[in-house]
């Protein structure tokens, strides 16, 4: 059973106050690159899993979705986005580690930051091909395989040079790392095993990003720049 | 112009006298994975790109390759290859930067470790699409990302534990390093644009394998056992 980190009162608090928390979706960083590599929502129906509080999901439906489910295992968040969000948005409760999705195709599945703690990726992954129609898309971010590897996921300075310390990255499985909480449980895939399970699932790979700040990114936030001594986060776009 | 460090002769010594240099293709760890990427042989028409020594030119034709292309840019290597291998194999002096190729379509394209010394990978990867048939297949294996990126690309000890000092991972481009010979110059790009130059170019992906020892080869060498900690290969298998 995979960690539910975010009805931990403590990780919940922290994440609450995050960028992308307060912000909605222009707070995340990757969120223009990720956006890049989304279809025209006009007229799509649009899966989100790990839909949090359900700022993609009243996204999408302002860009025209004209169906938007959104599933997360968090009661919390799901709450705050029942409450916060257009009420033509179903949100549901769901696992995505057991996931149980009712033969209703979509046009696009969308999942931000969440694969990185399922365990049965494999599972999940034939579960949403399922899940779309013939030519759907399927875009994703993930926390980065450089990112998630480490044994001390922490910069280290050497020589006056800030480095990623990259150790483990070949030894997939648990890392627990202390982020917002105590504890706090991921996956760690390589980039190879994200993309081989994608295509083991039967989807075609459209663009991988490996996601690193603009210069007018780094110009507004000059501490982003450090992102780009290695990526935080991996972006796919695959299709049906 | 890329370099050509393959006939600078303190790198050509040093260079023939690597494992896999003195043992062909048995001398690269990383070749029974490589090998996986590739289809059965038989009656296909094949093209090395960067044949070096010639020695999966050699291979090819034993598996039932009807006609075999190895393309170098070094005179040295191309020598060697023409007195030790079989004659029905063509060899040609080619510089893949400035690849000239004859409208011959091929079944395979092969690249072993040279597309990281090539600086513009777009026209060469048009060019090797061109050359080959539809349904044809494109494997190569490069100089994993991870292992071109650093400033300084050397494993380092911190807390007692091995880790490769990762930066500048997403800053594309030339890296100078010492390896056989003073000032070795490869390109550096990231995985993300391997791959999405592939799909530029009109591929379709269809296999990544970031590298490791398996425990067999861990078990006879066991200083292969570093290479978990970060890969230093890319293999790639993509399709026309």
């Amino acid at each position: 059973m995979t960690q539910n980190i975010y009805d931990n009162p403590e990780f919940f608090e922290g994440y609450s106050r995050l960028g992308r928390s307060v912000e909605g979706l222009d707070g995340a960083a990757e969120w223009p690159a990720l956006r890049a590599l989304l279809p025209d929502l006009q007229g799509l129906r649009v899966l989100d899993l790990g839909c949090g509080y359900g700022w993609f999901c009243q996204w999408a439906q302002q860009q025209g979705a004209t169906h938007v489910l959104g599933l997360d295992v968090s009661e919390k968040m799901l709450a705050r986005a029942r409450s916060t969000t257009s009420p033509a948005i179903t949100y549901a409760r769901a696992d995505l580690e057991h996931l149980d999705l009712q033969a209703a195709p979509f046009d696009l599945a969308y999942c931000s930051l969440a694969l990185h703690y399922i365990q049965d990726l494999s599972s999940l992954l034939a579960k949403i091909y399922g899940a779309l129609v013939p030519g759907g898309t399927f875009v994703f971010s993930a926390e980065h395989p450089v990112f998630t590897a480490p044994s001390h996921p922490a910069w280290s300075l050497e020589q006056g040079r800030k480095i990623w310390p990259l150790d483990s990255y070949l030894i997939e499985g648990p890392r627990t790392t202390d982020w917002l909480t105590k504890g706090v449980i991921k996956q760690h895939r390589t980039v190879g095993t994200y993309l081989n399970l994608l295509l083991d699932a039967g989807f075609a790979i459209c663009r991988v990003e490996e996601w690193g700040p603009t210069d007018q990114q780094i110009a507004a936030r000059p501490a982003l720049a450090d992102e780009r001594q290695r990526p935080p986060f991996l972006l796919v776009a695959a299709r049906r």
